[in-house]
């Protein structure tokens, strides 16, 4: 199939096909739970005062298809990319390098560096990490050549959309089965004849790698011994929170681990560290059984990754207080801080020292290079770099995307804006900001997206492909466990140019490989 | 357990332990599918214009004790009963004495016996029937006797929660024993550490029976043959949906057979009778797919259970061509009719002919004497009957409930206000109601409802059981299949007096034995 094969699917639907869809895909959602709760704006105001409101996750109603060599690609990279971001890790020589040149344009990253400072000059009593990572790729389309994988970032903290992904894949493989024996749900396409999304352990792989922290956290350091738990690090008033429960039903049903929600705005009322066993470690006792208390084996993070959850130095505090606490945290400060993209860029860079051998020492140099090829040329914005001139030339700035180095998305600049953009502010902010040469998807991709207050929008769509991994490892470089395996397909329409599903910019999606 | 034990139960819940459960509960039953499309008053005028919304099913927070030989009983009768409706409907001579009673008082009995005759008239093509019904009962309490099991009501015709009930029942399961190895989702009582509700099958035993009358069709009677399905015949914005969506689900995940969905406004319009086909099979187009032309084996009843979805002739003209086709109805007319309360109230007559040893012939006495057990009095309110004078005598009026005879709920009447009621109208219509002794539960049993709106009501309450049953026969009484398995506890606030758990005023609940 080449890229003008795209421009026939998906194939068009009738009203009464495409209200077949509709009602289908969105009775299914709520059914199976693939569900988020609805954005203030969807609800007048004062309705739902007790939030027990839910909507389906927005989806696309076909699965898109992508080019089978770049998904293979991907599944077979990650676990040597998850080996890359440990091991960066592990050196932080280095990544204080890296971090230096940001410590006065991002106060998140400054601060995250200072918390990491302050629970070093104590002391780290666990050597152990965990990641739960998704590296986001691209299929990148040039004339008169196969389509290529480039990653677009790599996610060292709070990766989500793992739970509801599967639900996707598990919605559009029973579209395309049914009915049984006589699968009418879609209209008919040659594309949709030739088999079914692939298998998407997701849930399975993240829920996996807790659980190998749990059980390699050990006994109690308590004393008395106190029964274990993992704890989930959350939002106040999070919407995507049915993704995160898939993953705890994961580790409470299959695992028998107890999970326990914690709001990072409660993490110092509703846990302590024992101060008094050298350990430290950190207890938790829950509101709604105060006589009990367990004793925390991982802390899973699915809030703290962006600045909004550190407002405050309370929250500062919660941070410092996990952090310098037994427990195995999912990240780490400096895992979560290798999550730059500025660690990225550095990577990426085309000219320079090679730090993928480095940090992949005694691996085969060929996998380092298929390695390397996923890379996206990307340049800081130092008058001695190239990519100064990349950015501020009109015609070069067309090819490139200017990315704020911090995590949590947003304000992605986009070619003819970059040049006027970094005009507008003073020169020692552009270390914030890295470029980032431009990946070309297929350009005539479509897809229907039902959003989640029920609109169906058609039209031309980018997909981003993610693929889970997951890796314990200690201080020393030591791997316990490492895993990969899951896939989310992000498919936004072309003219939106940010992601965040849960915002209902983009779809939830599954893929049909080619 | 006496009853007086129901007065510890359940444990009173501090406001962190009633959020935990709460927000627990409504976040479980989304993950889930224990859900229900909200009611129009719960949103504003104009908001959820293309119905994505969905809320949790109105749920008990805890299990409710319910006596362990009251649950066996009924359900070892459940076959009994099974049999029982099954054999009353292929005697339509004793059913056209019963309901010639009621043609002058209930329009929609004389219409459905009608439509009966017209088909009768042009002859039956299909000579086998499904039942898939669900006997309601309350734990009866008396001073000094162990509790005792009282039909409430047998339904023939749309029986629902099947597919919630045995949600419920894993949501309280789950509760009760989570988090894994340290229980504490609730607060420590006797009761909750007795064990947890018995397996609930009605899926599998509701699907079972659908399944079951899909193979005993046999082959198409298409020429040439098409490929089979069951049709669900539901109700235009039907909000207990994901009810019947759980039941499709396992048609479709499980027995692998095709099912639709057809509006009862729809019926004429995506179904035919192939008059050409002496058989007089029923076809489906489905609107999504209009080349595709299906057979349908089953048709379940979702819809035209009640007055309100026969409106126009049309309507009835849609319930005659189904009726008429060679499809297995799910029930037909004459069981539909078996349903009325007026049955019950001729089986139930405490003097009389014995009908139940008529239906059941060679069944074992004793088993028809616990079934009869079963009933609580009831009685018609002729002239010459002792009901008339039960009802009108103010003291005797305290002990009953006035029932009106037609399916569907609503309107009950009760004790004092009984005479009155009875006064206001002609003695003619009287004919059109039955007088049932009043079944008296526990005095004291509480529980604390969740409802759809998220409101949290803790109060005295009354649970009803019921228990379901599929049976599948033909016109000269052969049994082909007679199953049951599954539960459901509708548990309701004291105060309020009917049913109608969509509705929001009672909730489902589940059952700890004892």
């Amino acid at each position: 199939m080449t890229s003008s094969a795209y421009s026939n699917y998906p194939p068009p639907l009738s009203q009464a096909q495409q209200e077949y869809l509709v009602t289908t895909a969105k009775d299914w959602a709520i059914q199976n739970g693939l569900a988020v709760r609805p954005a203030p704006s969807m609800l007048p105001e004062g309705s739902d005062s007790n939030r027990v409101l839910a909507t389906n996750a927005p989806i696309t109603l076909f699965p898109s298809p992508f080019p089978r060599s770049c998904f293979e690609e991907a599944q077979a990279l990650q676990t040597v990319y998850n080996q890359l971001y440990a091991m960066i890790t592990c050196d932080e020589e280095w990544l204080g390098k890296v971090i230096a040149e940001l410590i006065d344009v991002d106060d998140f990253v400054a601060n995250l560096w200072k918390a990491h400072l302050t629970v070093k000059k104590e002391g780290y009593t666990q050597n152990l990490s965990l990641g739960l990572y998704r590296s986001d790729y691209m299929a990148h389309v040039s004339s008169n050549k196969a389509p290529s994988l480039k990653q677009v970032e790599f996610n060292t903290i709070s990766s989500s959309f793992g739970g509801l992904s599967a639900l996707v894949r598990q919605l559009h493989t029973e579209l395309l089965s049914s009915p049984p024996g006589n699968p009418i749900s879609y209209p008919p396409h040659p594309l949709l004849e030739s088999g079914v999304p692939p298998e998407n352990t997701s849930v399975e792989t993240l829920a996996g790698g807790l659980a190998a922290a749990h059980k390699a956290y050990g006994y109690s350091k308590s004393e008395p011994s106190l029964p274990l738990c993992i704890i989930f690090v959350v939002q106040d008033g999070e919407r995507n929170v049915f993704d995160q429960h898939a993953l705890s039903s994961r580790l409470t049903g299959f695992h028998r681990i107890p999970v326990f929600r914690v709001p990072s705005s409660k993490v110092l009322d509703q846990t302590s560290v024992s101060e008094s066993i050298p350990a430290r470690p950190l207890t938790y006792s829950p509101p709604h059984a105060p006589s009990s208390v367990f004793e925390v084996t991982t802390v899973y993070m699915r809030a703290f990754y962006s600045p909004d959850d550190h407002t405050t130095s309370r929250d500062w505090d919660a941070r410092v207080h996990l952090e310098r606490s037994a427990a195995i945290k999912c990240p780490t400060i400096l895992n979560q801080l290798v999550g730059c993209k500025k660690v990225q860029q550095v990577l990426a860079e085309p000219t320079g020292p090679d730090h993928l051998s480095k940090f992949l020492a005694g691996m085969d140099p060929t996998t380092i290079s298929r390695l390397r090829e996923t890379f996206a040329p990307q340049y800081d914005l130092s008058a001695s770099g190239q990519g100064r001139e990349l950015a501020l030339n009109p015609e070069t700035a067309l090819r490139h995307v200017l990315k704020p180095q911090r995590e949590g998305g947003g304000n992605n600049i986009y070619k003819s804006e970059i040049p006027a953009f970094l005009k507008s502010m003073p020169e020692s902010d552009w270390k914030g900001w890295v470029l980032m040469e431009l990946i070309n998807p297929a350009p005539d991709a479509e897809n229907v997206a039902l959003r989640n207050d029920g609109e169906v929008l058609r039209g031309n769509v980018i997909s981003e492909l993610g693929i889970y991994g997951t890796i314990l490892w200690d201080t020393t470089g030591k791997i316990l466990h490492n895993d990969q395996g899951g896939w989310l397909l992000r498919t936004k329409g072309k003219e939106v140019n940010e992601g965040g599903v849960a915002a209902g910019f983009s779809s939830l999606d599954s893929v049909l490989l080619f």
